[in-house]
């Protein structure tokens, strides 16, 4: 186990804040409850974005930017959004300041009082949908398919890095479109690039579903989700993609003139990941000695290690290293030469272990003699002697096993976790052991709220695919028509 | 003259305006001073996005993300920040809305008042500084090399669309050194990037050099800039980095272990530069048809509008048009096919015209038979009948040249405006006409101001590679060692 690591068996919870914070991904800053997002952490966030942004555009989306305040009046005109957004928000009420009376800092101007209050948004559907209302006037407008990439605040109580801050980033998609039928459409395609981003290039495999009326977005008709399990067992909600029906244009009276003539209410999606998915990824894949990164998400792919003894020696291994950087670099990977004198092998051995970087390659004098180089994987921390010759396509292979390893190892993992239960004797002892439960469900949100404060655990989607079999709830013994999955989650 | 569009001799200002929202850049929102980037004047700000984010990445540094808020007493730690930062701000003071006692809608909970205020970013050495007291120990820890792409708000009273916003998106890079020399070379590197980005990506050609006294940044020892001349002879400011010597350090008491074991303070920089570019784009090149944009941040670079008169000659030019574009898409070139059937060829000419599209092929019936195109260039509105046969070549020089002459009228322009003055006679003329002044300066701020006071105009630089002139203040008749840069400025 690395130095100064909690054990992931031990305390889960201390684990993955000391990985986050030891791998330099995130710390706590000043700002009660917002996170300073480290340039390691940063630049996994990069290629997420990077990644999505180009899936976003290959779907027919554009970015745009909207203001990051929302006059406070806004969020009452959706009847049921005020209640799921306008509370615990960061509240503008002035825009000046001067000098303290005391000469000691300054102090808030009283006589620069705001008419009405700005809230730093939470979620941007209200501006938009208001922004909207001019944009679209015709079915020749529609539909408008737009992304933004933000940040946001929610003033949350208890805050954890990554999984929940006061402030945070993530990308909000808002679409428009002329019919319910299209609105539903891009709803789900979007939780399919979801899915396929998680999967292919987070290696976290997901569960696809709909939400509960209890879990549902603020607002919206519909909740599409993606659901995931981390090592302790509890789901992890990955994205959600909502259809908002005509709840918005009628909340802002944005209305088109459809092809034949007749002014309608438009239909709305909106749908965002965030920052979050960084907690998704500690928490999936990294192990008792640190991080472990997917290779297509890792900012440094493989680093290479020199071993020497001398000065001489140090000279021809790093021209050695240097020589295979590039090589690796021409085939697209992404290499550090750790060529650093003022550190030992084994310091960096660790160092980069704990930072997650999925292949090493370490070269000692005897190397260079023989022509070989020591491989290490992280994912599996297994060490291989290879031929120096092919070297490019053997860690293009590798690097691509590493990712096909880690998405196998995780949906095992969900796999073994994930049990049928029948009766609420059988509920009730498993969830403790965590996991996710199927279960028969009423579908009443009276039940999920009881077997909620009795278990902690809520219902976290309802299949896309429904097995259609028949059943009794655990709780209530009403009829089921298909099982539901059940969790704890974060 | 574009319909709609005021005429850029009659009324500048009002051309700006229009060119900006009629050609879908951005537009005032519903928040007092916060605009809206509309998804195509976003598309420009992401291609100026990409290209300093290489080059940062380039010169060595790392994206990282910090706090939106800064707590108030931060402002008060650095004496001349303070001043210039801390006033007119978005103030932060409660954390909850709650429902009004009148059912109608949401008030501030004044239960959830925060116990110190917190401000929106203006921007963010304080924080900064006040995270890297934890990051740097000892030499080895620097440089620090951080960029953060974010969103900033300074309570603007007059507001206009990109060149002041009460909200903006911008860059800014915060390094930290072990030594003077090599704060002062990098404050001086980023502004050469700057120099380099506006000259070669936006074809706006910039002076350089440092600020007076008077108008350095806030904080700042030396305040290098960038600035570049707008076709009403008005010069803007387009970027900014900014020599902060040991201040923030000593504020937020950041000190290192030096190698020769000795504490000493950090010395640092800042620099930066923001959706503004955006606003110096659009009055640097634009005409009274419309927005002009420079090839290398079109996001369409090539519009390809079909002629046609019957179904069965639509489907046969757009099939031509389809194969054009995927030649030139392999080239890099970025394509629009206009394959509407719902508008006429006039209409979609003055729209792609009116938007800055830099090239525009036109295909007729008889151009299909002929093997030919009309290329028509938006710079110089010239067309040409071309052969279909290497169209691929012929648009790649094409765009090259467009860049090339962009930067050269632009060029041009500045030198015809620019006008070595040396009396006060001459001075207070010419500044009436526009322009930038060359002229002979005592150095102190009290004649900078006076020579405000009166014809508004106020040192732009002072050169980088000064002419080494000896002269006579204008104003004041005193020594000066070399003629700076006067202009009224935006």
């Amino acid at each position: 186990m690395a130095k100064d690591l909690s054990s992931r068996e031990d305390n889960y919870s201390q684990w993955y804040t000391d990985i986050v914070t030891k791998a330099d991904l995130a710390e706590n800053s000043a700002v009660r409850g917002c996170m300073v997002i480290k340039p390691y952490g940063y630049a996994i966030w990069e290629r997420m974005q990077a990644a999505l942004d180009k899936m976003f555009k290959d779907t027919g989306h554009q970015n745009a930017y909207f203001p990051l305040f929302i006059p406070k009046s806004f969020f009452s005109k959706e009847a049921s959004h005020v209640e799921g957004f306008a509370k615990e928000c960061a509240v503008v009420t002035h825009y000046r300041l001067k000098n303290g009376e005391d000469g000691k800092g300054v102090v808030v101007d009283e006589n620069a009082k705001l008419e009405e209050e700005l809230i730093v948004r939470p979620t941007s559907e209200t501006i938009i949908w208001d922004t909207y209302r001019n944009w679209i006037q015709s079915y020749r407008d529609l539909p408008l398919l737009i992304n933004q990439w933000a940040n946001v605040v929610r003033w949350e109580m208890r805050t954890r890095l990554f999984l929940r801050t006061a402030e945070f980033l993530w990308q909000e998609g808002h679409t428009a479109h002329a019919t319910q039928e299209e609105a539903i459409a891009e709803a789900e395609q979007m939780l399919r690039v979801y899915a396929e981003f998680a999967e292919e290039w987070m290696a976290l495999p997901v569960l696809k579903g709909v939400k509960s009326a209890n879990e549902r977005f603020a607002g919206a008709v519909e909740t599409y989700c993606i659901e995931a399990m981390m090592q302790d067992g509890k789901a992890l909600q990955a994205g959600t993609s909502h259809f908002l029906g005509q709840n918005f244009a009628k909340a802002f009276d944005v209305q088109f003139l459809s092809k034949e003539n007749k002014l309608e209410y438009v239909w709305a999606t909106s749908w965002g990941v965030s920052t979050r998915l960084m907690g998704a990824l500690v928490m999936t894949h990294s192990d008792n000695n640190g991080l472990v990164l997917p290779p297509k998400l890792a900012p440094i792919q493989v680093v290479i290690v020199p071993i020497y003894r001398n000065e001489e020696q140090y000279k021809a291994i790093c021209d050695k290293g240097r020589e295979i950087k590039k090589q690796l670099e021409a085939l697209g990977i992404s290499v550090k030469l750790d060529d650093r004198d003022t550190q030992k092998p084994g310091f960096k051995f660790s160092e980069w272990e704990f930072k997650g970087v999925p292949v090493r390659l370490a070269i000692g004098p005897r190397d260079l003699e023989n022509g070989t180089v020591e491989v290490a994987r992280r994912d599996t921390l297994q060490k291989e002697l290879m031929p120096m010759e092919d070297l490019g396509s053997k860690v293009t292979g590798l690097l691509a096993e590493i990712q096909d390893n880690l998405f196998k190892k995780a949906l095992d993992f969900r796999t073994t976790n994930t049990f049928k239960v029948d009766s609420w004797e059988e509920f009730t002892a498993q969830i403790e052991k965590g996991g996710f439960l199927l279960a028969h469900w009423d579908g009443t949100p009276e039940t999920e709220q009881l077997i909620k404060d009795e278990t902690k655990a809520t219902v976290r989607l309802i299949p896309l695919e429904n097995d259609g079999e028949n059943g009794v709830c655990v709780y209530s013994g009403k009829p089921s028509k298909g099982r539901v999955v059940f969790a704890r989650s974060y």
